[in-house]
């Protein structure tokens, strides 16, 4: 098999090769010297975002880093309220890793990008000693242009307001966790991960009212909730029954004493609506596949200020705060 | 002395207080959590740009890799023909990394970045267990805009084209290679690390015929030669003796049977140029510290096709080729 050598990232003849053979059948890159040049974007506001990649194991059940990559990033930009347009990919690379896994890593990044309708554009390749990295680690950036009359921003939270949760949550977490740790379950838990550029544009297309967007990653729902709550100075309080944990997940966390709701989702979305929309955004939402299990989770009130409360299964009411550190870490 | 947990990176309570304490203060970030988003872009074409820095020692006679993440970024959005605007930077920091260290290299950044006039807008920070990195990387991605009337590119060079060099070559790779082996020199070599923005302007501002730049990074001088060489189909000339080798540099090469033409800059340009505005070019481009010592170093001829010809010291012909492998490895 080969591997990546040091040589690979020298600038020299060994990384044009590996660019002309590897990296540029993959994007639409035209030279990886030279910054990429696109003609003028279209009208509105831009999102800049930045995101690495440094998930163990790199290939998980249900996706691989390059996916994560791709989605992650292109996530990001969503729920600013922008449409992703381009991204760059800045590949660290650990001496020794084999080349059929920066290929299969490549090509499931494209395949998403293409899905998604973004172009990758501009990239960068540097390799590190064995023992300086683990693998293979990814930085993607994205640009997006965010069209008239769209307003993403946990200011216009108002008391009244709905939250709505996308579907289920914890399957990437725990999808991850089980493949670092040799677990398997039955039926085994995939991630969730995938892009929500079809989610988010109809959403959007159906109301101007969407308040806020934020896709619960790293932290989990709860620590996206408390942050609005932060962000807005307000009080959400959710149901706990409102919000779907597939039982693989479920039996995961009970197992290792883990809470779903501090579990990374990739393909989840957390937004807050005027309570008018809510109901019809949430069946407008369950016609795309990421968002058929959208519900109503909660809603925003004025006090406590900066505070999530959850009312649980059984009647009681529990205070949501962020982790202070990690459950569970390498998870993006 | 603090140090980097793993829980800096979760996404929760100690991501937030690290980014609070650490990175906002440093930059001009709004929320970690979204999108930066800013107002439409002057006119112009678009150019994105991403490079991950891994250079090993991360202190190094002249610089830090805070300041070369921002330098390198806007250099490559300055030899494209853009005005570097935005920043993004992602943050891969290995537990146990000194938090004194990490705010030093911010600090760095920071300054380097108001000094050029760039805004750093965007950022993620990942942590990841001990021997799972090495120390910090840091990728940068940047986007700039191209002014109506600029078109660089290596397709526009012809033959009769002059090729200019803006200054001594094999700074930064020697200071590097040498703060790694604990080799001193007196005086010491420091790195040319700064930012091309200034230089770059000044000579757009004076001729719109500067066909192509580009800035001798990894590979060094003789590889932004050959790429050119290379891209226009044609042939590049250059003299031995215009091409300033600084004493210690040379020293240090010949000790170690370095060739200075291979060895990484992070402050210096090559650029192509119609003949008829070379001298004055060089002239307006030594007005400027980072062009100093500017010289027309070559040209360009139709034959032989994508060749690089040495003109040596004793009369000599050499043909230049890329390296092979590499000299240097974790150079930037």
């Amino acid at each position: 098999m080969e591997l990546i050598h040091l040589g690979h990232g020298s600038g020299g003849r060994m990384m044009h090769q590996l660019i002309r053979d590897y990296m540029a059948p993959a994007f639409e890159m035209k030279s990886l010297n030279d910054s990429a040049v696109v003609d003028t974007l279209p009208p509105g506001r831009i999102a800049l975002t930045t995101d690495s990649y440094v998930i163990s194991p790199i290939f998980f059940p249900g996706g691989d880093i390059g996916m994560l990559s791709v989605c992650g990033t292109v996530n990001d930009l969503c729920v600013s309220g922008a449409r992703p347009l381009y991204l760059t990919a800045g590949f660290i690379i650990e001496e020794g890793f084999p080349l059929p896994h920066l290929k299969k890593i490549l090509e499931s990044m494209s395949s998403k990008a293409r899905e998604i309708g973004v172009s990758v554009i501009a990239g960068d390749t540097k390799v590190v000693e064995r023992g300086k990295a683990d693998g293979l680690f990814i930085n993607t950036a994205g640009i997006g242009v965010i069209e008239e009359g769209v307003d993403i921003s946990p200011l216009n939270i108002r008391p009244g307001d709905k939250v709505i949760l996308s579907g289920p949550i914890g399957r990437h977490g725990i999808s991850v966790m089980a493949e670092r740790n040799g677990i398997s379950f039955d039926p085994p838990v995939l991630s969730d991960v995938c892009g929500l550029n079809g989610l988010v544009d109809r959403m959007l297309k159906f109301t101007k009212k969407v308040r806020v967007m934020r896709d619960p990653t790293r932290g989990g729902a709860a620590t996206t909730l408390k942050e609005l709550a932060n962000e807005s100075d307000l009080c959400i309080t959710v149901s706990e029954k409102m919000i779907q944990v597939p039982p693989g997940v479920r039996g995961a966390c009970e197992l290792l004493g883990l809470d779903p709701l501090y579990i990374a989702n990739e393909g989840a979305l957390i937004a807050v609506v005027d309570q008018a929309e809510a109901e019809g955004l949430v069946h407008e939402m369950r016609k795309d596949g990421a968002g058929e299990h959208a519900a109503i989770i909660g809603e925003v009130t004025a006090s406590p200020r900066k505070t999530v409360l959850l009312k649980t299964d059984i009647g009681g009411i529990r205070i949501i705060d962020m982790l202070l550190g990690d459950q569970l870490p390498r998870i993006c």
